[in-house]
């Protein structure tokens, strides 16, 4: 009996957590780890479950929508290593903690390319025996870039595309693309220091705590839904760049915990905020 | 329609989330939130959910109890203001913190009174017009002192003792008599530095982090289960003084939140551990 | 020999330090503890020394000055209690911690009065025996309103105004009157969420983790020279109600650090930041 | 005019910083930062210093002697990449993320080489062209094997040993030949469960908050004076391997964070515990 991950979203309506798991219950799936939530709000559920069973998914998931309203999202798959695609430039600092997570078989995931629009990185990324591919953006404008990368993405076709401190600003265009699969780590307390040198700008605001923020890319580089944030406490004998230098810890810890949640199937988009099920 | 809070704790069966929904359903209960706990060492079930509807209670529970393993732990009550006595002794933070927590209808609460050995917080109490109970334990030997405290306890059968920097230790029987029900809150982060000055302990030891500890009370004083924890940060300019004071913090903080979530039914004992629904 | 605290701030120059601990060896100060910093861009020096001697202050503070720039700002005094007015609105749980933490002598002060626009808070001040002053705003403009206030705080010639949840907003003569003598705690993690319901905006956004920041007030209320920030986690289940009530321990604890730095001349101000010696 | 570090710890007399200061004011060093601790229960002074200047080192040494305790350590050095050899047995974590950091020229240090009871790391770290040293302990003794990890050391003569999840206990003897030199990560909240599988024994227990503590190597594993310690909270649905798996990312963290303060200078040790000037 393998173990497979149930994931619903639908407006909520009376006796639906009845009515599922009299679904799970009727076709001898067992449940190992339940979460529910309904936004108070808008009146939306959400639900999470682990179930092991020998059903088929798809009669699992006829069965599922028979008692579900219409618009109800309903996804029922064996957790299994979803395959990634790794942006970085020139820092090293995150794109090397992934690595080493992915030989330490920390992540569920496979790591398939590193991309980057620089070639700094290529010697580490080939230690791992991972294919790096150099997508310069010298003499090409932002759509012939991005026309460029998609062509190394479509080789890779991954669920997930992770900017590692990947410093170029995506089209909407591409966004629209990967919708809802590009996870970003903003080196900031989201939404303070929205933009550009965010280490400077809290040097200068003279803050006693910097944060890290990863979340999801929507079209607005920096204010796309919050998956995770992480906080360091800092004083005034920090300059910006030590600022920065105690950053790199808190960035690469938040994106690869935003990762583990987005890859175990934990995070529910929801009118630009998350539910996370931890 | 009112809202009720229902707590189920059992072995675990196939199907018992659609059992017990399926009642709710049937006796037209809308759930409002939901947690679920399968501990996996040893197969026991967990439930806590809020929910509103106008079936009678016991009619509920009776339902609840057909379709439940015979031992398990059913309760339906609405969520209501818990009485409670404080006891202490010399030491303001935990107990003024209090205080003020029940004036600004913080905690879902009733501070029925406070027992103290000592007459120092007697005036503080007044204050807030909280009969305040000296109860001293000089001249007395210890079963004499309980059954002081115990006839005073009577008065106001609280449902939970809160003991708020209490200094004296209890005896086996006392803490039998309200099992499960006493709350204390321990300046360290347990199970380091049990026993007694665990500040001087923290400090010949060279921490680098106190903590305190809010706990369920059971025959050794130090090693009840754990409701809740926090802790702060310390260094070498730290005497065991200055630990003692930065601790008060703490450890106000700490009891409050351990309280609250033994209050709204949060906490579930299970083997010397606690799963508590956040 | 009396304690005593020593603060000094100028421009840097070789021998600062030198020169400072000279003048107190000559006249027989031992030095019980000392920070220093230079500022690294602006090449401005701060010092805070605790010593102890029987040599007069203005004795002290004139050699100081012969070896000291001439913009220097030296002061020495005893560590005594410093007298503040508490200024509140209708929440109790910042102003109600102060109190408690007065009787507790958990803080190098005296609270001398509170004064609220809302005559809520009474009862609870009088328990603690410290004169309540109502001076409504109703039916005056701001000016007339603060002059009312200022004729209460010219009783009382406190060293701090500390705003504990105080929801009005000075003009910036109040402010200017009692220049980098006002406190105030702002329930954000400044800079993010300025402005009215701060939590709402954390909610709208999706953030994870929420903050309080404790800073001097200048003009711009929102915008002064942080002393001190916490934060604490929060998820989707947190309505913004239920944030708000989670930062009321935050916002309370917040404070109260940055007050006790403040009373003890731990801050210094600079370029609108703050330079705090733990 | 070069950088260079100034450490000095003696018993404190009065005048001290006095006349350090006054020395390098008459070589013409300038102070960049400093730091200074007296210990109140055994009234024993420390110092580091950041200073510029050209004076030769062991003039101001000498100069220094002359007007400090008989018993003093002094020691000016340039700052510069200290040498390491890191330890490790399987786990990838600590180690992984310490070959990351030394490409990424996070930390002030030059890693000669790694020695390791197994050979399962040799690939990652021959990867990054780091000497891999495999000394396997089977059929030998301690004594045998420890003597053979000598040999290797002595090939390298690090400045410090840092046990990167070494599993193997180290002899007295051992310990004695690299005294105050060996850097050590447990995986626990030092004092709390010391000795095997710490997240077993915090599972047990039902701790709230799990922690992690870098210290240096004394005779008893466990027991070395603290240089830091993180935390992370845990909760009911953490199993042990849960656990553990939460604390791979605090232990490098803290590791990496303990030995940048040792390998800056920042650490003096007195009397099992350690003064750390962050």
């Amino acid at each position: 009996m393998k173990t497979q991950l149930l994931r619903i979203d639908c407006p909520d309506a009376k006796g639906l957590v009845y009515a599922v798991t009299g679904v799970l219950y009727r076709l001898d799936f067992n449940i190992i780890s339940n979460h529910e939530f309904v936004d108070p709000a808008t009146r939306h559920f959400f639900m999470r479950t682990v179930v092991a069973g020998s059903a088929p998914p798809e009669a699992v998931v006829h069965e599922l929508r028979q008692v579900l309203p219409a618009t109800a999202t309903v996804r029922l798959a064996p957790a299994s290593k979803r395959p990634i695609v790794v942006f970085a430039t020139k820092e090293v600092h995150c794109l090397g903690d992934l690595l080493v997570r992915y030989i330490d078989d920390d992540l569920p995931t496979h790591i398939s390319a590193v991309i980057s629009n620089y070639a700094d990185l290529e010697p580490l990324v080939q230690q791992f025996n991972i294919p790096f591919h150099h997508v310069s953006h010298h003499n090409r404008d932002r759509a012939a870039h991005e026309q460029a990368i998609i062509e190394v993405l479509d080789q890779y076709k991954p669920d997930y595309l992770v900017l590692a401190k990947y410093m170029r600003i995506l089209t909407p265009q591409f966004v629209a693309r990967y919708q809802q699969r590009i996870i970003n780590i903003h080196h900031s307390f989201l939404p303070a220091f929205i933009g550009a040198r965010p280490y400077h700008q809290a040097f200068e605001r003279g803050v006693k705590i910097i944060g890290a923020t990863a979340h999801i890319v929507t079209d607005d580089l920096d204010t796309g839904p919050i998956i995770a944030q992480g906080v360091l406490p800092v004083n005034h004998a920090h300059t910006a760049a030590g600022m920065a230098q105690a950053g790199r810890d808190l960035e690469k810890i938040v994106l690869a915990k935003a990762l583990r949640l987005v890859l175990e199937e934990r995070v529910f988009l929801h009118h630009n905020r998350t539910i996370v099920f931890e």
